[in-house]
């Protein structure tokens, strides 16, 4: 950390400073400037984040030098991490393709959607039992029966499944159905259920906040890597910006930005990014361009009598010609997605 | 609702539009322009917010003419809400001060900060026992303890107290010891949260959240009513922007929109809302001048040894300058604030 | 300037950005630290500023101590800049209320207007006479009769006038009229404009930027005052958000973070900032409370009937009542409105 | 047009605003609802929009149905415009590749950059002559005698020409030299520079301002076209957000928007956009990816001693394998890079 100081600054008060440092372990290393005097807190920024030193009157303001997150670093591991689902890896060569409805609601729709997504390459299911519904008045999802759906469906496909938990204390249950547990953009800082998820072991797909930051995030990643399970994929969906022709603005640029800090697999989600099937296979092709590990994508039947979102999901037959589009991006960028022919 | 064809929409699309409409019970209201054909859903929005029609290729647009939430709105009910805690009536002539530190940190510093606030004339008191806190690696509150030391100091002060629930199966327990449950920015939109506090019979303060549009604030109440309590309080705590000079962009102007829109009392929380205790007293004033029914601001008896936001927190002795300040503010604006002399 | 190097960085790689800085004439404070090494450039920030340290890839961020803004600063100055505009002060304890319609459309409709305003209160009088429209199909103004109809207004009714200069060549025509030039938010970073009202000796109002950062927008003021033109009227009116209730979001918190900052005088232009005439009066208030040395606000004498931004504009009779308002809050915040009887 | 009137209107208001919109010669369709009393206007929009009806309080909103742009849009022209500059097509098959510095800083830096890139691939040169700094203190550019060693470098090396033009005035100036006139973010609303170039017969490049709308950019590009200067080309450079990573948020959904919407050409600066090299190639893969017809991208001879935005820019090295890379996913786009060998 480095403490900027208020123009003016007495000796006493950078020695209070300075004494308070020492008091809890760390270096402390002076630079009187031209305009300003800064002290450079020299051990672990945690301890000086938690000392509330910008309530002083003559501090200006403390900035930080390291980043407050650590497991999911690169500088902790260096390599990708990779996790395997079925007979699919997250985070190697090959793209991941998720699929499927918005939210589950009957066996004849999933099944329906399932085979479709399938046979045009989706290597995994998606689908919501639990729906975190903006209106009371919505279609909340099946729940439990839903869940039970996404079971029978996985058994006739032969697809992994990722559906949304969005409660603590349902972790378990929805554990028991789910090959990948997902978090909503909504919960993204629902610590309680970060830490449940910590205790798993089973892959997190862990969506961004609608406004959060790239740190924010990672520091969530963190709630559950440091509760123990580090199978955390990253799922950008868009954030919130003055925008309207877009639901959302999808910001790509964090796929390279998490690339570089950390090594957790980062896949994109163009369907609720845009909030417009018209716009989604462009930026699927662009989101695999730009280093992504995968897409996840909203597929309905018959989008137009969706209980759910029809209006950013792709039918199966625009899916299909989507997917064929996307091996030929992964081919060109060193990745692949052996099922399709493009 | 209106519906918006695209340009070149063919007779027959206009028909499977306005039998589907008619299907579900609405009236249809065609209106061929020279640039756009428009239908006119009449009847319950509703049905045609779950029908999906942008899915269809030759739908331009869907507008929604009627608000989504009914219970929270002027036009359900005309008259502001009140609702009593103690001898404090929310909502009513008389502003409401909130006030005390970020954290529960121990019975000492609370009760020192719960006298001083209450002697500069705040009339209930807050404090975090459950801290929603950004990384693992942070004080995450003293939990029950924090709560049983908050009934503590109610006991000595007459306080009544406000503090966060961050769980739905924590709302029993907290329920238990507040006064008014606080439900946190991050958890705004914590379904299963809100559904839980709508059958209670105690005040919530619902905090705005980052990046919540006020329609989306107005729905998550709605949650919170339509499942039985309609004693909601609204508090700004500032939303995200580009500017980082301040914390959050605090947004006065939610207080005279939602004044329009609904019948719930309406409070700002400067704290949060600048992040600089520097910028408290100033917000806290236009806050009333801008007619909140009352402010939320953080008070620690020594700021910069606070365990959670002392930058954010005022000493007792600016908290009490400001109420002055408030006091007379409120005495020009048709309120008051009878326990303090301007 | 602080310099964070990337971890591992070498002894060599040190030494190459601390010869640079040498080089520029600054001096060089290491510190290592058991994360980072860092770099304390001391002496001037502008250098390193232009030094384009962050193309090297070893180096991970460079940090700025010392703000880049100087002549408008308070550490520069001290005391309130106050500048006289006919009888009016702008800038010490007297409010500045500017008044009247978005755009000059006549002399009836201009002198209705300047004779309400006056009546209400306002000592100043605005009027657009060249306007900058979105769409180039609406009304542009009356241009240069636009400009003798508020010369001959102000003759009539000894109201100065305020009114608002596009481009650098018309600054002369403009000033020839005007007792102050207004900078619109379009304009703000238009450095040609900027750099021409710095040779002038008339008050300018610099308008923020839709979504400029305080610090931008001071750097704009910059180029004036360090053009030779001291006179610079801060006046924020509303930055870009995801929010639609509001044409923009009124950013208030800005008013004290100016006062802290720059010794300019700061006013509030709510009817843009807001974009409804329902929400000017509760913000003009507010604006007040927050320690604004001012407010702007559209008054047309029938906004229905305005050629631009009648939506957001009072009636003389709405105005009027704001004022007695603002008398009330003005006189319990230390300030006053002298012709007006709260 | 939809005027949506409030609850408990009456019959003397709706003929009120009925009457209104006969005058001014428009139709008046009626529609009353369970909840609300709506009106259709049909005819020309624009009238409707400067009627100013929100003024009454009557008139809870207006909605417009149709696009205020016109002579840009995908409605008044079906196929993709295409424009040539010396053996280039912009719009068309081939992509198009846009480098070199930020500021022209002399004959020596140029050449050495137009060289690089031209070996490279890209088929035009940018470079400013004339920088829009937001410091007083910083670099201005060259002015005139930029613009003229980008005339003797385009000489040398044959490659066309993209400079900034900052003022109405000088619009003649620069068009003497470059062959594509750029307005930058910051002018994208400035009207005058917009209505000077609608006069030129040289394509205009018009960046996407820091927060604007893709509507309002579409009407700044309807400014240009709407004088008689039909080629437009739209340059994508990120817009504000709160993420800190990036300087800005790359918006490449605006790229498959915009090809909706228009038939102007759309290409991406990923430069700008994102503020650090690093970022710089995936986000060009991607912008291609998503259908851009371009990029336009900053590369130096020596970043780290550039005068302006090295933290920015390629080293020609690293633009050349970015460049093989474009070329690949061009190709399997329907798109193509013939100069490059991917």
């Amino acid at each position: 950390m480095v403490i900027v100081l208020q123009k003016g600054v007495t000796d006493e008060q950078i020695e209070e400073v300075s004494a308070r440092l020492r008091q809890a372990g760390l270096g402390v290393h002076l630079s009187q400037g031209h305009y300003r005097t800064i002290i450079g807190a020299i051990g672990d920024e945690k301890k000086v984040r938690e000392m509330g030193l910008e309530a002083l009157s003559y501090v200006e303001k403390v900035l930080p030098i390291t980043k407050p997150f650590k497991l999911v670093s690169r500088e902790f591991q260096e390599e990708d991490s990779t996790f395997t689902v079925g007979d699919c890896t997250i985070g190697g060569r090959q793209l991941v393709v998720m699929a499927g409805p918005c939210a589950v609601e009957s066996e004849e729709q999933l099944l329906e959607a399932a085979y479709g997504v399938k046979a045009a390459g989706a290597q995994i299911l998606r689908g919501g039992a639990f729906k975190p519904r903006t209106s009371p008045y919505s279609f909340q999802g099946l729940e439990e029966k839903g869940l039970k759906l996404l079971a029978r469906v996985r058994e006739k496909t032969g697809l992994p499944v990722v559906t949304e938990v969005m409660d603590q204390h349902t972790v378990g249950l929805v554990a028991e159905y789910a090959d990948i547990l997902q978090v909503g953009a909504r919960n993204m800082q629902n610590f309680y259920l970060l830490r449940e998820l910590g205790r798993l072991d089973k892959p997190i797909l862990l969506k961004r906040g609608m406004s959060a930051t790239v740190e924010e995030w990672l520091m969530a990643a963190e709630y559950i890597v440091s509760g123990g399970n580090h199978k955390v994929i990253l799922c950008e969906r868009g954030i919130r910006t003055f925008e309207t022709y877009t639901r959302n603005t999808l910001d790509l640029s964090a796929v390279p930005v998490l690339k570089h800090l950390t090594h957790l697999p980062v896949i994109v989600d163009p369907s609720h990014g845009t909030g417009n099937w018209r716009w989604v296979p462009a930026m699927s092709r662009a989101a695999v361009a730009a280093g992504a590990d995968g897409v996840m994508v909203e597929v309905h039947p018959c989008p137009e009598k969706a209980l759910c979102d029809g209006a950013q999901s792709l039918t199966v037959e625009k899916f299909a010609e989507m997917c064929r589009q996307l091996a030929a991006v992964a081919g060109v960028c060193g990745r692949m997605l052996p099922q399709v022919t493009a």
